[in-house]
């Protein structure tokens, strides 16, 4: 089997059943770079899903929050507690692509350090590097191999709060929101859209001037808005100093009163739905965009001639729309 | 033609041309609420902008930050620059559909009521409702509208900086990043991805601590990082202290820097064909995901039910996509 390029994905499934981080490693670089063999490697850890069942998977968390709140603090924090629960964790830290880092920056390791060498924690930087369905394909994807690993919780921290993020965090079964003090008023709060996405809130820093005002502010107008969610969840908000550990079991415990509430209400089997949708819906359109072509590829990609129409005008964008999918139509018959 | 639900598109738009604030308003929200006659207008658009040729077209800019480092402030303080320089002005506020306001937060109204009475400005807050292709397709929409206006410079002020205000902001002719002091260091900053996309770095409430450091950390980061256009355009970084209009005709002019090498080095073209691509794109795959169906609506949508198999590992995402596809085009035969 192995000839240098192809990988023996079932004994490497197996050495990451066993907690080999190597392993585990290798099989997200295999999901991260959109190797020959992801379908091969995907269709092992779908068996093995199956084989688990819904009682033994992983309880996905996703954690997210505006640049500043201390996600890798409260992350790292939240690590510590559940290994001293015993559980065995994985980390996905996703970083869109930056050129400066190639995605992963070393911040990330440096704040997780605490954990570098205890063989129960997993800890990876997600980076999209332009394969198909990118982050919002990659990410879910990764989480099944942590699954695959033993982990029993994996948290997913997401940078930043925007489309990609709350994507990401939509595919967790819990999103914690983090805020800090100072970081806005309310009304930022609302237009960075985490008022939408969160389960479980947290104000962090809380050691700082102006967070029991956040926390108040906070609760205002979760009061107001309308929940995502049927049923009757209602958002707890959890003050912490991440740092010093402090209240980091009160979010734990927020956790797992979430996690019941969603398997009483079926609502687990709903998000986890969602979370396969997303994944799938992210490949079938990564894979249209491949077949379009780029604009700023060679000037016979599809895309680019019809954009340089509709440029000067001499279309309009729904034609055009039109035509590059009957294009693939047209191209995929051959 | 009009029967209480047909508009007369052509009668609208050279109201609009004519500078009718009402015709303008009726137009985006035709863009905006994908409304049925959405090609009509387009179809409009396109004739008018290829009548006007590329001499005659509006300067897209794009400005985008973190929440909390004055976005509205400085879109009201270049708004004010640009009209003291006589040129018509349009503003697009674009906000992620939030369930508490329906996307159009009243803050950016407030802030920006200095121009409410100006008939040369027109502003507009953007929300995603839904339609096809969501913001990153009506907002160029809207832009065209606003260019039909008569408007000489287009500034589209994207809320936080994820994926869908990268899609944005690259959308336009020249991207302007805010920064303000003490707002993260300079890991969080490239976290957020803002080092990609600007043309022209404001460090905005430059009159707090620490905003030299800003400048100069951001200085030094720039330096370090390749930068996304060919040729040899080095982003200036402009400081700022928007609420006074300090530095504002500073930044108006580090963009009519960048607006002439655009278009010297025919990158203006580039980077609207960037912009029409990304608008047919959108359109093109947000027609497909309507085919896909949702996984929230009834049980036979066809991502749903895929879902629900590689949620149970039935099968996995890869197979599933394949298959989504497939049905795709089997459907639109009948």
């Amino acid at each position: 089997m192995a000839n240098g390029k192809t990988i023996d994905v079932a004994a490497l499934i197996d050495r990451a059943r066993e907690g080999d981080p190597r392993a585990v490693a290798r099989l997200i670089s295999q999901v991260e770079d959109g190797s020959p063999q992801l379908r091969e490697v995907l269709a092992a850890l779908a068996e093995q899903v199956a084989r688990r069942g819904a009682r033994g998977s992983a309880y996905v968390v996703g954690l997210t929050g505006s640049p500043g709140v201390g996600k890798s603090t409260s992350t790292n924090a939240l690590v510590s507690e559940y290994r001293a629960r015993g559980r065995r964790v994985g980390v996905l830290a996703v970083d869109p692509s930056s050129p400066f880092s190639g995605g992963a920056l070393l911040g990330d390791r440096v704040r997780m350090q605490d954990h570098a060498t205890d063989p129960e924690v997993f800890i990876r930087s997600m980076a999209s590097r332009g394969h198909l369905g990118g982050l919002a394909a990659a990410t879910p994807q990764a989480a099944r191999v942590l699954e695959a690993a033993g982990c029993d919780v994996i948290l997913i921290e997401t940078v930043g709060v925007g489309q990609s993020e709350i994507e990401v965090a939509s595919a967790a079964d819990t999103t914690v929101v983090l805020l800090a003090p100072g970081m806005g008023d309310g009304i930022q709060a609302a237009k960075a859209g985490i008022l939408e996405i969160g389960d479980v809130y947290v104000v962090n820093k809380a050691d700082r001037d102006g967070a029991d005002a956040t926390a108040r502010e906070l609760n205002h107008m979760l009061s107001l808005g309308e929940r995502r969610n049927p049923g009757d969840w209602r958002q707890p908000i959890v003050k912490t100093v991440a740092a010093r550990g402090e209240g980091i079991a009160e979010v734990v415990e927020a956790l797992e009163k979430h996690r019941a509430y969603l398997a009483e209400t079926g609502l687990l089997a709903t998000r986890r739905r969602a979370r396969a949708a997303a994944e799938i819906e992210a490949i079938a359109l990564g894979a249209l965009r491949t077949r379009f072509g780029s604009v700023h590829g060679g000037d016979d990609s599809p895309l680019r001639r019809l954009a340089e129409r509709v440029a000067a005008g001499e279309i309009d964008p729904f034609t055009a729309a039109d035509e590059l999918l009957a294009g693939r139509q047209a191209q995929s018959e051959d």
